[in-house]
């Protein structure tokens, strides 16, 4: 059974979401629906491009996903990278339908891609552009659904639309990281991977620094409750970022990480390793 | 594959939608579920007929779509108005189950219907009302999806009770419309249509006038991206009516264009035409 | 076919509830999922055992829940109390697959039950634990949907962890009851079920008094609209649970019950039965 998935910054309230799913069950049989977000903050590529990359790969291969974001087409008959138009890419067995309006180079991170498709026929009906993620984007996420071929709709291109997301520097014993997202939890996602923080070597003692000097944390746990309930933590969590959380915190009730230590999206978190050991440790000999 | 849709006022935190979505799969078999907003304004059957109103049609026929505000019935043996009994509509090919409470008469905006049918046997255990939507009208909907000829467990009846919705207004060189929604991203939707508005004719000059009088447009533009970010923009949205946004605007994040204009629902919005000239046109005369 | 419902925690913003349905669908064919709530308060294994309780009877006997919150696992080699392992219930037809946590001594009331598992080899990989639901809890619903036997992957096991509810005590002429759960509505649910009212006998007349004084209510009624709107009442719901409401009250909108009496979670609701006669009746005699 083919799976379709919807991401936007629609919310639930209105009907606009189940315009979209009525649209593909009337264009298509056979077919799951599953959301992945529709609480993306309004018009935030980046962040929909976080959700779907640290998701998709949990879905079966063939999985289209209709990344509803930012989706009405802009067209420019100048530069290329100023136009945004609605495009199909196929990446890691999954396709990706979506406007070329900077997600496909966060969801890629800009490495080059053989499949990528730039849908046709879009200019050819103004009217459409009043909902052009239902008018455009899912029709041909139905297409592909129906086993169509996508180059009977939409034409082969040489590039996507490039973005840069805020990477992690690394210095002299030093990675200068960022908050790239905060959970519902208040746990605070950092772009922090396991393999950025591993070049490191093992065992180097080391202190992560917030925004609030008086906390730091110079230990990574392997799970939340390998500390006791309400003790800050960090741990390299199942997408394999650096996440800074507080063992059963959570924001709606008793405050997660993110407001004890002042965290929001994009700031800096510095992870300062020390070979002659940690802050606790050197704090210790005075 | 028969597709059960569900609007409420439910909300999703509490276990009442799951109850329906359960009832529904222990009654029939290859049904799909599609929830249209379980967010209505508690009791609000007008919002609930704007929603199921702007996205039925987007489902394939046959579709049943159960609308679950304001549910528990109100027998009245004397006026048939005052009453409030569960009923089934056919209109458009597609089945509405609710509660005879005033939704039909905004659905159908009070012309007659000859496909309407009161549920029997609504009296005869009272206990059905401690939950009536799912005891009630779910069944109802599963008979139908089940293939159940209507008339075995409804009675087909004259006619459903009538509602009055605000609608918009003309006089001379003139459209006084209201605000009927505001949406996630806080665009105004207003109850003037596009057939409305085009009776003015073409190429008429106008001006859009809102509660703060210090805003105008004089414009309707293809689309939201035909203005610049964050600039205010009218178009006739996808279903038909007036819509008034700002570009990029939203609720959750910078405000979006109800509290720039300060239009809540109701509101007035006026559009005065003016053969001599729009505003603008008209203030650069002085 | 199969259905799944999920409960947890998570909330709906993040991709979290999204990577749980992906890994299911890629596990099993043919399986429906049902969302039962994914906005239980974080870690309130309580108010996810409310959420199922009151609506798992509807689905088919043969659904598996999956219930996800406070999902990681506890070894304490010394006291199994202290521990909390991923484990399987058959309870009614149904299989619960939840950490043992307390969530099945909350659900099963204590009561001993004969179907009970634990999962084999959760030990063997500390990596599950970055993300124990995904990786413990669905891989074995999904075994169970797959017609798996469970004793292939799980160990029968004596008991589950025993927890304690709090439960409506009675006194002379008195139910000291405590609310359990306020929902969307505003409506407040206690603990007093009709079975323990109803060992007071029919036609004794009663009060029903709360946190504020001022008010209280010496009737049940069979329904909301019983009572004008706007008024309060008292009825036994559909999951037979004494609930103070207002009729059309909301707490989104005019305020609901748990506003008017200043009713939170676990506050005292005292039902006070006086054979001569209700606080009404009596305070008319003077």
């Amino acid at each position: 059974m083919q799976i379709i998935t919807l991401t936007s910054d629609m919310g639930l309230t209105d009907h606009y979401v189940a315009s979209l799913k009525g649209t593909i069950f009337s264009r298509t049989k056979d077919v799951q629906i599953v959301d992945i977000s529709h609480d993306v903050q309004a018009f935030d590529v980046a962040q929909q491009a976080y959700y779907i990359n640290n998701c998709f790969r949990d879905f079966p291969e063939g999985t289209i996903h209709v990344c509803c974001v930012d989706s009405e087409p802009i067209i420019n008959f100048g530069s290329s990278q100023d136009s945004a138009v609605p495009a199909i890419l196929l990446f890691e067995g999954h396709y990706f339908v979506s406007n070329d309006n900077g997600f496909f180079g966060l969801l890629l991170k800009n490495v080059p891609t053989d499949s990528f498709w730039k849908i046709d026929d879009v200019l050819s009906n103004p009217s459409l552009y009043r909902f052009p993620t239902k008018n455009i984007l899912i029709p041909a996420a139905c297409r592909i659904a129906n086993g169509e071929d996508v180059s009977t709709f939409a034409s082969q291109a040489d590039e996507y639309k490039r973005s840069i997301a805020i990477a992690a520097v690394i210095g002299d014993n030093l990675i200068k990281g960022n908050v790239i997202h905060i959970d519902h939890y208040g746990n605070v996602i950092t772009n922090v991977t396991r393999d950025l923080f591993d070049r490191f070597g093992e065992n180097i003692p080391f202190t992560i620094f917030f925004r609030r000097k008086e906390y730091y944390i110079d230990e990574i746990s392997p799970s939340y409750n390998a500390v006791v309930p309400g003790e800050k933590v960090a741990v390299f969590n199942s997408n394999g970022f650096l996440e800074i959380a507080l063992n059963r915190g959570a924001r709606t009730t008793t405050g997660g990480a993110s407001t004890l230590f002042g965290l929001s999206i994009n700031d800096i978190v510095r992870i300062e390793f020390s070979p002659r050991g940690s802050k606790d440790t050197i704090d210790s000999l005075f």
